[in-house]
């Protein structure tokens, strides 16, 4: 596997860094249990202030791991955490008192602008505020109380893929320290590193297969409850952003609450079941799915738990149910870089988007 | 305009209840204000008990509701609200500390299964327990500490209107008066169902309109910011569900971190531009929506703020920007009407749903 920076863009194949970072995910993993002791460090500043509300801040990918936060801080320190709203303190101006919540700062560019000026306030109205960015150097980490790395080495592609990894990992870790689990976590985390590097290598050829059916398709459902979700939305927002699929994530019981009356045979539905507590859940949504005659992929440690899918992409078992997410965004990631080529499309280049976004 | 109870089901043409229902909004609401007093006594228990940390639970649109809840809360008492994760609570059994928290749960049943056993849990927890719900005899009245009424009266069509209508304006009626400022804003839902009332004869021949080019849209963006991303998420699941168009809905920033990418001239966009502190992200959302050469439908009272709309719907201003939320969304509801119409759907029974949801 060459490096990213080896060779200029132009002579490389539509793709090539996207498919080059999806593979580096273990890499940088490993990179960011190198900061561990940064984590543990500011775990304690938040656990000693008693900054036990935890305000995720993010756009995009950013928002999408912050969805893995709310699991982490829950299942770990038994904190509540919540996607706060950046337009009630940034637009409206509204004086929360936020003594009491820790603010943690989602950007890996460290310059999205709402975010940064959302800290800004934060601050001012008393809360811990924490960049967790891919450059510490950048507006972002200079305007925040504490900087965490998110160590995931340059990202050239524009669509996200280990940055969101090390997002994901980077909060459970947080959370983790925040619990005094956070050397279990750590370890937890680099046994991942080493089933996703194995697992690569024998997904890629499965969703190659895949994405010929799907290159015809113009619109999906990506059901994950609970931990899972954050990789659902994950998924959807790779397939709409590199393959051009209105791709939507949903829970797995909203899936009954209105959205199964859209299915039919050619609306295909991507199902992640993982082996926690909320499978039933999982199981049950995919049923429904079944019933309305959609097409059925079925991915996750707890694929084979879902009956009759048309389509099965197995992960491994992770230490604990906590490090799913981890492995199980990864089909997804591999699916959108084959179905975007199946397409003709450039998933390192997609149209309209630049890597850092300054839209407020 | 005839009751909806009127004549038997099989003797109307199909989407009778659903339009019927639309009608009867500003009745809905006025109902509601009937209640106004137990709201207010409901709000001081609430604040005498410190439970400044609101968690919602709801599904479909009732979990849309609850967005427009987080701004509420933000806006007028400046308490700090949440969609809780159900899954946390009632499948990974995390025991939270739920002191200082009120928990609103919304169903218009009263018999969505995880939201009951949220509310156990929670208030084992020590959270104060509010079910708010169109049938105060149902479990989630029984088990919940206080129940507010809903009040819409019966609704037959199973896709939800004037029960999510009196949803938020419930939501906000509870936050003011949380704040001290109910009778202000009762009044100001006294004014909007007015302007509804007056509005819809005048929108109905325009979405009707608008339906024809729409029968064959299989896919579309809703955008709305603050309190209008509760409106985007309402009329994308009207429109999945009646219409099976699988509208996704997105903040006027997330659009640019991704969702982008996939628009074109065949990829219509509905746009909510309400007159508040957030207009210029939607104004600006709407200039890449246009750029990217999508077909752009302008809704809201500020509709006229978005250049180069294909498609435009107006709708009144109302006495304060936290009441357009109940005008802007009846212009996607009627619309999903049309639509479902124009595609030989009935919106009063859209396929594998039923009014209540049991599923898990």
């Amino acid at each position: 596997m060459s490096s990213p920076d080896a060779a200029p863009v132009e002579l490389q194949p539509p793709g090539t860094h996207f498919l080059a970072e999806i593979r580096t995910q273990p890499d940088a993993l490993r990179a960011l249990l190198e900061h561990s002791g940064d984590y543990a460090r500011v775990a304690a500043i938040a656990r000693d202030r008693g900054a036990t509300t935890v305000r995720m801040v993010g756009h995009g990918s950013s928002d999408n791991a912050a969805s893995y936060g709310v699991y982490a801080f829950g299942l770990l320190p038994r904190w509540t955490a919540l996607r706060d709203s950046i337009t009630l303190t940034v637009y409206y101006r509204t004086p929360l008192d936020m003594s009491g919540s820790t603010v943690i700062a989602l950007s890996q560019s460290g310059r999205t602008p709402d975010v940064i000026e959302y800290v800004t306030r934060a601050r001012q109205a008393g809360a811990l505020t924490i960049a967790l960015t891919n450059d510490a150097a950048s507006d972002l980490a200079a305007e925040a109380e504490a900087v965490l790395p998110l160590a995931a080495g340059r990202e050239q592609a524009v669509a996200a893929t280990k940055t969101y990894l090390n997002q994901i990992a980077a909060l459970g870790l947080f959370a983790a320290h925040a619990a005094g689990e956070g050397r279990a976590f750590a370890e937890g985390v680099h046994s991942t590193a080493g089933l996703l590097e194995a697992m690569i290598p024998v997904l890629e050829p499965q969703v190659r297969r895949l994405a010929l059916p799907f290159a015809s398709v113009g619109r999906m459902f990506v059901i994950g409850r609970g931990t899972e979700f954050a990789t659902a939305r994950e998924i959807a927002l790779k397939l709409l952003e590199t393959c051009r699929i209105a791709a939507e994530p949903l829970t797995a019981t909203d899936l009954a609450h209105g959205p199964v009356a859209a299915l039919d045979p050619l609306f295909p539905v991507w199902t992640i079941a993982s082996h926690d507590d909320s499978l039933p859940a999982v199981v049950e949504a995919a049923g429904r799915v079944r019933e309305a005659g959609a097409t059925l992929v079925a991915t996750g440690d707890a694929a084979d738990a879902i009956a009759g899918a048309d389509y099965v992409l197995r992960t491994p078992k992770p230490p604990s149910p906590l490090l799913s997410p981890l492995l199980s965004v990864v089909p997804g990631q591999l699916f959108a870089w084959a179905a975007a080529r199946a397409k003709g499309l450039d998933p390192d280049r997609p149209e309209g988007l630049a890597k850092i976004t300054f839209a407020r």
